[in-house]
This record gives structure tokens, sequence and C-alpha cells, in this order.
């Protein structure tokens, strides 16, 4: 018996997608992204997507409020459907209560959610409540539209490709060390905004749209496990490897001020963090400039090349001081079930 | 501040629908139906909706299998779908997984999952996976479709309809007894009855389908809360009430014989029990006849006629002898917060 925590969150979906029959043809893109890609009676494909929070796994109580626990939640949903260049439409939310949870709780975590969904432009339409004995799970199940001739997918990277990434990467990971060690010395300007990213993170909705009318991007992903784990997606899907240069990541100061206060390498931060929520996408080498001018005009959103798409599988990171770094197969990033204690 | 206690379950679902804004023009139905009917640029209306499992709330891990969790959370999911008239499609399951759950564990709920959807001719075409330090809990989102045309909603019930249901109420209650009480004094085989409705029930789906084609009905829902709290949904998005007769409610000999040796009047199953996946739907008097007709050629499945839909607001039962029992307001069925400690 192969333990969950000896296949990993993507080998037990990778077994999971196994065991299911072929899916039917109007599945475009089925089990193992982030996006489940549909076709319907109409002229847009459907987008739906899921993604929960979990408490004492991906939030602790004491340390969010419900409202700002409410915002995150919709933020990393719309990010998926972001990554795709579509647009979100309709929310269900599913809602599992503990006995201590008060009505004034339920209405800040709604409160958070509504303020993302109008920035999207989106409804909540459904959902569900439930108690429990224990922890909260708060689930959020998003649909959206994405015209055929527009959608951006994990695959169609190509050797030769460069790679590029909206934003910052990093603070997210800084913000969680903040909650954990609130005592760690940086200054406050510091600890507000890596804080911030971490719990009120923004989905890059607008920058993703630009991206898929431009026309011009082979392959796309949000980064939300990792760089390193979501560049790994996009080459799996895209049957590629990448090269990606640690001096050209975009690492804002206030991550490093934070990482040096820490006592840890800020590129273990950067590259397997996750929860940034930027897009990472790779487009022909020729167009890379064209691309960064289109989204900072339409957006104001800086766009940085951070490596290239290779023919050989894997995904290794190249330093300045000529050093290397390989990452095999296996959990680099946010995994569910690496962790877990074996069991027999 | 207002307890979740005091606003029960329904309350809460209020208290959400106002605190959001008005939907857009595309949601037919949105939030406080069990399905969000949603209009895209096909030609057939989108159906949405949720329903989740959660360990020691809705199941015990010792007293039911991987298996029939697994087809139950389906079969709940696509009564729902069901009772629109609708066709299911598509499915993302969302599990949360506490440590000590093992790989077979998962193998099992896909493996029942997988019988139950292909049986509705649906899909799973993606969801998440996370960890948990408590209780499992199996949230499962379901996508169909519904043609404008033929879609069943609770409203539409007039004054003089007749209430109708398929099959028969107050076995799944029965057999959760059965769960609790496993000396009960019964028979193998009302036991093993009961407990099969109570772990693996079945959605009417094909005659939700026959029902929408037919024309003649004019409001539907499942009977997931309790044939009395679905009632009053049908009866509140009417805008109407209804009389139902004891006499006429369809139960089996199976219920009878558990709720004798549990001691209890098999009429509080029946009326407030729930989970039984029963379509509950309206029809004017006159064509009552020719639906029971059509479903049962269609489908092999009975309609018992069981009451009328009346101009006065709320819910009663008339009994063979004369008396009566009225359901005001509050909770009468499943509700998840009823019972909970009023806080302050």
């Amino acid at each position: 018996m192969t333990s969950l925590s000896e296949l990993g969150e993507f080998g037990l979906i990778r077994r999971i997608a196994e065991s299911l029959p072929p899916p039917p043809p109007e599945v475009i893109v089925g089990i193992g992204d982030d996006v489940a890609v549909l076709r319907t009676s109409g002229n847009e494909y459907l987008l739906a997507t899921c993604d929960v929070q979990v408490e004492n796994v991906h939030f602790i109580r004491s340390a969010v409020t419900p409202f700002q626990l409410g915002r995150k939640i919709v933020a990393i949903n719309v990010s998926d459907i972001a990554a795709t260049g579509g647009t979100p439409l309709w929310a269900l939310v599913s809602l599992v209560l503990p006995p201590d949870i008060e009505t004034a709780f339920v209405d800040g975590l709604y409160g958070g959610m509504r303020l993302e969904m109008e920035k999207a432009g989106a409804a909540i339409v459904g959902g569900n409540l439930s108690r429990t004995r224990t922890d909260l799970v708060v689930d959020f199940s998003l649909l959206g539209k994405v015209s055929p001739g527009e959608i951006l997918l994990r695959s169609g990277a190509r050797a030769g490709d460069l790679i590029c990434i909206t934003g910052t990467v990093g603070d997210s990971r800084a913000g969680l060390e903040i909650l954990l060690h609130p005592r760690l010395a940086v200054s406050e300007q510091s600890r507000d905004h890596v804080r911030a990213r971490h719990l009120t993170p923004q989905a890059r909705l607008q920058e993703g749209r630009v991206l898929a009318r431009s026309g011009l991007v082979h392959a796309m992903a949000d980064v939300s496990d990792g760089l390193v784990q979501d560049m790994r997606h996009i080459c799996r899907a895209s049957g590629a490897g990448a090269e990606l240069w640690a001096d050209e990541l975009p690492v804002t100061q206030e991550c490093r001020e934070v990482s040096t206060a820490a006592g840890v390498n800020v590129f273990d931060w950067v590259l397997t963090g996750g929860e940034d929520y930027e897009l990472l996408f790779t487009v022909a080498a020729e167009s890379a400039h064209e691309v960064q001018k289109i989204v900072k005009d339409a957006t104001g959103t800086g766009c940085h090349v951070i490596g290239k798409i290779l023919d050989q599988q894997g995904v290794r990171v190249m330093f300045g001081d000529g050093t290397e770094r390989a990452f095999p197969e296996g959990p680099t990033g946010w995994d569910h079930f690496a962790g877990m204690k074996k069991d027999s």
C-alpha cells in the first residue's frame, strides 16, 4: 500500500486522474490542472476551479480577520481564472463552521468575499452551510469564461521561449514569517507590506486578460504552489524544461529585509514559498519586450524576464556566481501530504 | 449580536443573501435555492450546486465505507440537479484529508464517486486536495444543464395544485437509526433495506427529466432537509401554503418496522427525517393522474398524491383521525445551527 506521504499531493492527483474514465470530448482540460476548461453550447469555454482554506492548515483564526480570509479565498480562485486569460463570473461558497463561530464572523467573511468579487466583476450565486466539531473550512468554487481563441494553458511552452513573471515573488512567504514570528526585528513598513501580500493577495486579473488578448503568450500559470513548482507544472504540461536566472528574479526590498532578519536565504522563499499569485508565462524571445510594454501600458504592472524554456526536462536555477541548483522530481513547494507521517 | 443558533441555517442563508449586491441579470436563480440557474451564451441554462459531507456531522467513518461515502456525495448533488429537471455534466471534488487517511481510502472514495457519476452520465473534471488536523470533509460541486423551456423551480406552485412525491419517505432516517443503534431488534431484511437507503441514496434523475419534459409540473424540489422543510421551501418560493395528508404518505413496511422497534412515531421520521432524495412536486389537480402514468411508464417509479397547495402560508399535516399538526416557522428538519449552543 502506497502511503499518501510517499505519493505526495501531485502523485495522488495523478493516481486519481488515472483511476477515472477518459473524459468526454467537451472536457478540454480536466483533472490535474488548476482550472477545468469545458465546452458548452455557447461560443465561449466555461472555466471551473475550486480552492479551499482550512483552519490551522492555511490560516490561524487568531492571525487573520474574517474579512481578510474572505478576501483571500476569492483572490486565490480569481487568480486561477486569471491564469487562463479568462473572466470570473459566478461562485459557490461552502462553509463548514465550528460551534464557536458567531454571526459576526460570517458577516465579516462575506464582507471580504463581496469586496473581492465586486472587484472581479463576479457574483456569489449559491453554496452550502454546514457545521463541524472542529476546524473551520471555506471551500470556494469559481466559474468563469474565456474565448477559445484566447485561452492560455500550462501547455504550449516551447524550447527557446523566454519565461516572464508579473510583479514580484517572495513577499507572501515573508508575510507568513511575520505571522509566525511577530517579534522579528524588521521595520514597520516592511512588516505591513509583506503581511498584506500574504493575507490579502491580489489576483492579476487585468494582466491575465491583456496577456491573453495579446496573442503573444504560449503558456501561463499562476504562482500559488511556489515558483519552481508552478514552473514545473508548465514544463510537464508542455513536455519541456526550464532554466531560471536567480539574479533576474524580482524580489522586493521588504522581502529581503525580512529574510535577513529571519536568517533565511531569500531564494528559498522566492523559489519555493508560494502564494505569490503572480502570473508566470512564456513568450517567444523576440516578443518579450513587446509583451512587457503591452502589460505595463494597459495595467501599470511590470513583467520581468526570469529564464528560458529548454528542451530537456526538469527545472534548474542558475545563480550569478556560476553555481546551479537543480530541482529533481518531488515536492519543492507547498505539498499537502509530503510532510505527513508515513503509514504502513 | 444575533447568534447562529437563533438565526438557524435558513436564517443565516437569508442574512447572507441580503448582505450581497443584487445579482446580475444572468443569474436566474441565485442564493437561497439548492441550485443556481445561470444564463450563458449557449441555448441552455447552466446549473451549479454543491453539497458537503463532514465527518462526525454527516457520517461516522467507522459506519460507512469510503466507497459508500463516494456514492452518496455524488447522489445528493445529482438529486439537486434532478430536482430542476436538468442533466448533470461536470464535477469538482474538494477533499480535506486528516493525517490518518490512507491511499486506499481515497481509492475507495473515488471508486464510489466514479460509479455514481457514470450512472449520471457526468464526469469529474477537477478539484482540490488539502489536509486537515481533524475531521474529513468532502465538498462536491456539480454543474449541469437544462433547457429554459423545461426547467422546474421551487417557485411555481399554485393554490389548488396537488402535491406529489416519487417513491417513499422515511427509510433514510430509519437507516440512520440502525447505524446509531445497531442492536435494534428488526429483521435482517428491513435492516439492510433502510441502511442502504441511508448510505447509498439514489437520485431520481430519470424521473426528474421525465417530469420536466411532461410540461405538467408547476414546482419541484428534492427531499433532502425533510419533507415538511422542503415543502416549506416550495411554499415560500411560490407564496403559498400546503396541506399534507398523513394517510397518503408513502412509507415502507421496513421503515414502519424500524420505527416500532425504536419506539418512535413513524411520522416523525417521514415528515422531518430528511435525506430521502425523492422528488416533491406540484401539478394541477386534473393532470395528477396523467403525470403519475407518465413517470411510471418511463421509469417504473410510482408517484403518490400526498396533499394540496393552499392560498394561506404555512405547512400543516392532516391525520386520518381528524387531528392536525401545524408546522410554524423555524427548523423542522435538518438544520445545522438550530441545535448549537446559544452564544452571547
